[in-house]
């Protein structure tokens, strides 16, 4: 009987290349599926929500994998986290109908993006957030990223060489917040996500708590629709995909 | 002009074999005087407040170092963050009297003990808890954590293979907190530590958490001066010196 299984995984991504399977690096997917073949002996994909790239860490990324055996989700759970090195943890397994899909049944997705905006960086957690020395104008930043809420084509914040075909995306929520001094937690949450959305947006942010952009500049990159008008990227390793919504 | 820097020092201990230079290996110390070496071509020895053993974290480690140098503390500060990798911060540089010494002069130390205690471990900050799946009754260790407040001679908790002539410390507070779920945080302020005083003990409270022993045994345990009745030493990488005062 072929069963279906949704996985919640948490990563630290910097040791991946990403998580898609690639030959010669090492990946988030390649490793789960390695797993599971250990486990198995069979050969399993494993569809996540979205691809995340080098470097981009996950709280919360969904996947599923379909696959012929007996084996119960409290196997798998516990057989994976013993194969994962301790930079992959599965948080939940559970079966689920055959219908799931963890990329085309997603409602929604919550990315953050951590700064360390101080005149001192860290030692510890560093692997965590981007660090900014220059102080950033936060009311500017919060004024300008208002501006993403709701439907919008965002193909000014789309990495160049991977076009999609429909570039709008509906973001449901967007909001900056400083969890302790200096750490800024930009929250976004959208029904999709274009490749390098969030860094895009978060590095064209920046430009503005910089003061190089007003508010209104950040407007016009929006509309502009032409990503040479946008900031640079922000590295990935700020990034965290928290939760995947069905 | 023989000049006395006193730094402050994060570091991410998880690469390094401890504070103290050798030979082979790669340490905080020996990293800050390669770079001093490098800044003012002399063998210049930086002297910390303790030394921290392998895999041990610290936020405010404080050392000092006298040179004869035109340098001002600001040129240090900046020329060590630039040498240093980002495992290392200097938090400050600056001079003080001839007096200051950065081992003898300190009055209290300040240590943090993480531990990660739910029935799933953490794959983003992994690097800075121990993780303990079994459910820890923190009532009982809190309990026995009152008993080490307060002039104690600690020889149970002292690690074998070196003896201090000396093994009484004064504990001027000790509490457990749980920052968020599941987080637990030891906090212990002393005038001065035993090797691997705060890992013995935590790992000792860890057998109260457990049950495994009771909180009147710990008291036992810390009375009778005897290591072999004291529970494992907790993993090094739990613990975080956080601050040093003076």
């Amino acid at each position: 009987m072929i069963k279906n299984f949704k996985l919640i995984i948490e990563y630290d991504g910097s040791r991946f290349h990403g998580w898609q399977r690639q030959k010669e690096d090492i990946t988030v997917q390649g490793e789960i599926e390695k797993a599971l073949k250990e486990m198995t002996s069979k050969t399993v994909t494993v569809i996540a929500s979205g691809r995340t790239d080098a470097g981009v860490h996950a709280e919360g990324q969904v996947a599923h994998f379909k696959c012929e055996t007996r084996l119960e989700p409290a196997a798998f759970f516990k057989g994976l986290n013993s194969l994962l090195a301790p930079d992959i943890v599965i948080k939940n397994c559970e079966q689920v109908s055959a219908s799931f899909h963890a990329r085309y049944k997603a409602k929604s997705k919550i990315y953050h993006y951590k700064i360390l905006n101080r005149p001192i960086p860290a030692a510890i957690g560093r692997q965590y957030s981007w660090f900014i020395r220059q102080a950033l104008n936060q009311d500017a930043m919060r004024a300008a990223m208002s501006y993403i809420v709701g439907l919008h084509d965002f193909k000014a914040f789309e990495a160049t060489g991977s076009p999609r075909q429909r570039t709008t995306r509906h973001v449901f929520s967007a909001d900056l917040s400083e969890k302790q001094e200096g750490l800024l937690i930009f929250h976004i949450e959208a029904d999709g996500f274009l490749r390098c959305m969030v860094r895009n947006i978060v590095g064209t942010l920046v430009e503005v708590g910089r003061e190089k952009l007003t508010v209104a500049d950040f407007k016009y990159v929006l509309d502009s629709k032409d990503r040479s008008q946008a900031g640079a990227t922000a590295p990935a390793h700020g990034l965290t995909l928290i939760k995947v919504n069905y």
